[in-house]
């Protein structure tokens, strides 16, 4: 199969949180395509697991307008490594630091137009502290949830829990972790 | 609670694919906020299924330079119901007509900048014909592949699927449809 080959690569729109880049490319066929790619900060998902249970977060969502109850999540900031973020994003969200940290994989988290990738942890070994929410999570009313596993199957089935991220990571959780 | 309000929408960005509304918005608490919001059409997943296997495409994708294997998947055209997509989309890429189609779900696909959803079907009582591919997907050579669904949940394991849609099917199908 022939190469594809990127002949435009031209910023279309940026801000603070994200780039639209304008890309116009052949295919092997020779045919020409454009796609316009959406960059974003990789991220990670942290699930925090205590014996049959995973502490989980509930929020207001400005972007779905309701409230939601999902993974602890956040950016990848300049200079972290995917661990640290980890870390962090566990003890602001949750207000839980975890002794030990395992590396479930990572997943294309929006593949159709962009190559960011989420990086999903299982941590245990808990301790409980404070939660150290930044603005739009305090206004966000950012609650820790602790659930235990076989609810976490239910609210999937019964869509109280329907976002892309906790669906993702339970995927890789299930397999990986859970053989109840 | 105090209700959120948003004060400005306005569209920073548009083509043909996507728009980018930037939001201005107060939270309860008095406090001012702005998002950029990501505007694309809800889309469809659809795992056809037959016996212990399910039919998932393989193909090039620019966004990540490689070869992915994964759903059916694709966006709800205007006047479309979710459910004639997903019919439209398994003809299309895989090729396949089937009798029953079963609602499995929906979730939000990209919740932290946009409340796009994605609708999963399960497809049985299936018909093999020819595939429909577009442009670029013939460039990506999209196959066909039958794969054996406690061949899936290794592949999801180890990484060779590793995208969004696929891992939050997964999810759903492995919670409402399969016990093994």
């Amino acid at each position: 199969m022939k190469a594809w080959k990127t002949i435009k690569s031209e910023i279309a729109f940026k801000c603070k949180y994200l780039k639209i880049v304008e890309e116009d490319f052949f295919g092997p066929s020779g045919k020409k395509h454009k796609y316009f790619i959406l960059n974003r900060k990789d991220y990670v998902i942290v699930l925090a697991k205590e014996g049959d249970y995973l502490y989980l977060i509930e929020q207001y969502r400005y972007t779905t307008q309701s409230k939601m109850i999902q993974v602890v999540a956040g950016a990848i900031e300049k200079g972290e490594t995917s661990l640290r973020t980890a870390k962090r994003e566990l003890r602001e969200e949750a207000g839980i630091k975890a002794k030990k940290f395992t590396n479930l994989g990572w997943f294309y988290a929006y593949y159709g137009c962009s190559n960011q990738k989420a990086y999903v942890y299982l941590a245990e070994d808990l301790e409980f502290g404070k939660q150290e929410p930044d603005e739009i999570e305090k206004d966000g009313d950012i609650k820790v949830r602790k659930l235990k596993i076989s609810k976490i199957k239910e609210m999937i089935k019964n869509r109280k829990i329907k976002d892309c991220d906790t669906l993702s990571a339970f995927s890789l959780f299930m397999l990986k972790c859970d053989n109840k």
